[in-house]
């Protein structure tokens, strides 16, 4: 863990006080995430602080900051607004440096209230050389700390970092990765980034030996050189995934109620993205889609697809897609075509790509053999597996369960032995407006996520998320000369 | 029920032959067909023809068409594909004219054998005047008539047709758009069309009373400019939807291994699409999508959406699809706004537009009180609710189950009641990835859509769908003046 940056003492802190935890248990906020806290076994020290309160959840309630024996790590500030300039003076004048302010109702409500209090915290934090986070978020979501007082309780810390303007968006992700197998090394949701912006995250992660691969949510940026030129370096080491809010002109007004940033223009943000080789995602099932094929995947040599999937309206659904996503869709050499065709009927199957394979789901000697033919291939750069080849549990899916259980054992042990060095990647195309259905597609998804496939919702979000990793890798050949 | 046409005899015969049917149970295609008939009971007679069984299913087998006492009024010819020729040439000898060839294994196998049994049997078809669906393809899918012998078990018959050029998305289409209450007044899967063509269903289903909209997934057309006048003037009278396949350099290639049509570029069909002012899907969920709108929704009077949803940065994101799928959010009236903030908290939600009322999820009469005053600000046109206020069933959302499950009912009185005369639909966002919430948004989905209220898997497929609908609604307006 490195130990020489400053803000280390706020991922990692040995003391945290949350001011504004109540001794009433129904209380949100501070009171929850102290709760949440203890809940977790937070190893450090924790200091509630409120002047109405002689205990809370067991532990000494202190009236102000300046009451604490020695001054905490990492103060939360969980009060109304008005009483934020208040207890940042206590913060600074005790010797806490690291603060989180929850806190909202500045200058994101539009009210001239909101704004005024908004340029009083911002000079005090000025002045008082504070590290904050926020105000107007959740903070900071460290599983290796156990400092993950919101979102899905963390069961494992992983290589991702997640910056985010929304603490909503922060939360679902929480949620939404860890049921795919995808842990994070830090989350900060930031807010109205009235202390440390943007760019101060970035230069810690940059440095960070726990992250890998850097997602970010943002709204709006200050001063959009310096990002620009930051995130271009950082991304020749970590790939910075980057989803920005608000590019359309309801989407910017929308910023405007809710962080209060100023959004920037599409056109700009499109330049951006093209001059960093950042990563470019619409939403948070878009940033893990991409994250999965980093995590797991060995960048391939084109963006030649080989889809294996059942029907033929499907399959031309399929290629549609694939290109339209940026990939191509090649036919297979004559000589694969030949030995495919000794045994894959050709009516109602078809032997070119995409590969028509329906008929072999139950039969993993067949499948097998089909899939090692194809895949071999030297026109194939990757692999984009569709469902119905694979679900055993489907009942709409007709045939021997076991049978296609077993290909889809047979799946997981083929895409992670890579042994013809190409990415094979799973698209699940399940009926989600059938309960049956979409509990048996969700239970797919995380068997093979869990396995360290990459496994998307549909073959729209395969290829895209392929697409943009071959971009990225692209990119660095092209700038970088590192790939 | 239309009884002129010269296909209706077709669509509801009194006699249907299943030529290929098996004694053998296990067999598929013929038999299964023939088993179905009888599992709907179907009311007509059914003839099972088969040389080597003389009775198939509990019925009398025939060795031929011709061996059977009257000419049935279709037959169903699911034989290997050398032998269809010779089928064909014993129905035209015994008077048979509605034929439907579910064989493969012609043009589509691009293997000279196949073309030449293409070319055979387009000549027997045409000299002997027949009246065929297919080669290659499901064939006929008519619930009122208990004609269904693939796809969902129909539970009702609806207003809305489907052609297809794949029966895999014939089969598939049924079960999804059921689920759904979404029922079919006939469906088509009619493949390679050497007999019947996309237009000769199209011309029937004009004049069909019990077909009120018409849906399409198309490969390829052989007489562009008469399709597309035809299209255009049946659309003026029952909204024409299409999925065209094979839109992109890879799908055409699909396309000529599926049905061994020709594509056509993309441009040709974006003009298509912009002069006969067919709907446009690029996929089965998106055919229903905008077939819900049509069935359930009055047109709005403009494109201005009133988003009412949960959090900051979800609507940022809301904002952002609605705005890049053609609609627009504009901001309340300031008097809507500020009745809105004598309740609504405003630290932490927005009266703005889109409206964040996730604190009003569990308070029924809130929630009521904050829709009914921002639905009937006269600057919105329609409405999009957001899953966010009203999952009860998802565990992941906080709060009184109860008190969610009412906001739910609220919303199905509200949004059928129509009483502001806008249209009101809903968008899951649901966690799909994860079993439990997969499930309860399946249900969800469902729940709301069998009252009759649309229903979208998200906010993207919402505002797509509704801006399609709004789309038809201004091209019959500018190009015809009807509404």
């Amino acid at each position: 863990m490195a130990q020489s940056h400053e803000l280390d003492a706020m991922f990692y802190p040995g003391s945290v006080a949350v001011v504004g935890a109540s001794a009433n248990p129904a209380s949100w906020g501070g009171t929850s995430f102290l709760s949440r806290l203890q809940k977790l076994g937070f190893p450090g020290k924790l200091y509630p602080v409120n002047p109405r309160d002689t205990e809370i959840l067991g532990l000494k309630a202190y009236p102000s900051v300046k009451d604490i024996p020695q001054p905490p790590d990492l103060a939360i500030i969980a009060v109304p607004a008005s009483v934020v300039p208040q207890v940042l003076r206590d913060c600074i004048a005790t010797g806490v440096k690291n603060v989180h302010i929850f806190s909202s109702g500045f200058a994101e409500t539009g009210l001239e209230e909101g704004r005024r209090l908004d340029r009083e915290i911002t000079k005090i934090i000025q002045e008082g050389g504070l590290r904050v986070v926020g105000p107007n978020c959740m903070g900071l979501y460290i599983p290796r700390s156990k400092l993950a007082y919101w979102g899905a309780e963390p069961v494992g810390s992983g290589s991702v970092a997640f910056l985010s303007q929304s603490g909503g968006h922060a939360e679902m992700l929480s949620e939404y990765a860890q049921d795919l197998g995808v842990y994070f090394s830090k989350m900060v949701s930031f807010g109205n980034a009235r202390g440390l912006q943007a760019v101060d995250f970035l230069e810690y992660l940059a440095q960070d030996p726990e992250t890998s691969i850097i997602t970010m949510y943002l709204e709006g940026i200050r001063d959009g050189n310096r990002f620009a030129q930051l995130i271009r370096s950082i991304n020749r080491n970590k790939p910075v995934i980057i989803w920005k809010g608000g590019l359309t002109e309801s989407g910017t007004r929308a910023v405007a109620s809710h962080t209060g940033s100023l959004a920037g223009e599409e056109r700009v943000w499109n330049a951006f993205f093209t001059q960093t080789g950042a990563v470019r995602a619409d939403s948070l099932q878009e940033i893990i889609d991409v994250v999965m094929a980093f995590l797991y995947l060995k960048p391939p040599r084109g963006r030649r697809a080989l889809l294996i999937g059942g029907g033929g309206g499907n399959s031309v659904a399929m290629a549609d897609i694939c290109n339209r996503e940026g990939l191509e869709v090649p036919h297979l050499a004559e000589e694969t075509r030949q030995k495919l065709n000794d045994f894959i009927s050709l009516a109602g199957n078809s032997a070119r790509n995409p590969v028509d394979a329906w008929m072999l789901q139950n039969n993993v000697e067949l499948f097998k053999r089909a899939l090692e033919l194809s895949v071999a291939d030297p026109i194939v750069d990757l692999v984009i597996l569709d469902q119905y080849t694979w679900n055993a549990d489907d009942d709409d899916i007709p045939g021997n369960k076991q049978e296609a259980d077993k290909v889809g054992d047979f799946l997981i042990d083929f895409a992670r032995s890579n042994q013809f060095g190409k990415p094979v990647v799973l698209a699940l195309n399940g009926r989600f407006n059938a309960p049956g259905s979409a509990t048996s597609t969700a239970r797919l998804w995380r068997k093979f996520a869990l396995a360290g496939i990459p496994t998307y919702v549909s073959q729209q979000s395969a290829s895209r998320a392929l697409s943009r990793f071959i971009g990225y890798h692209q990119y660095q050949q092209k700038y970088t000369g590192v790939t």
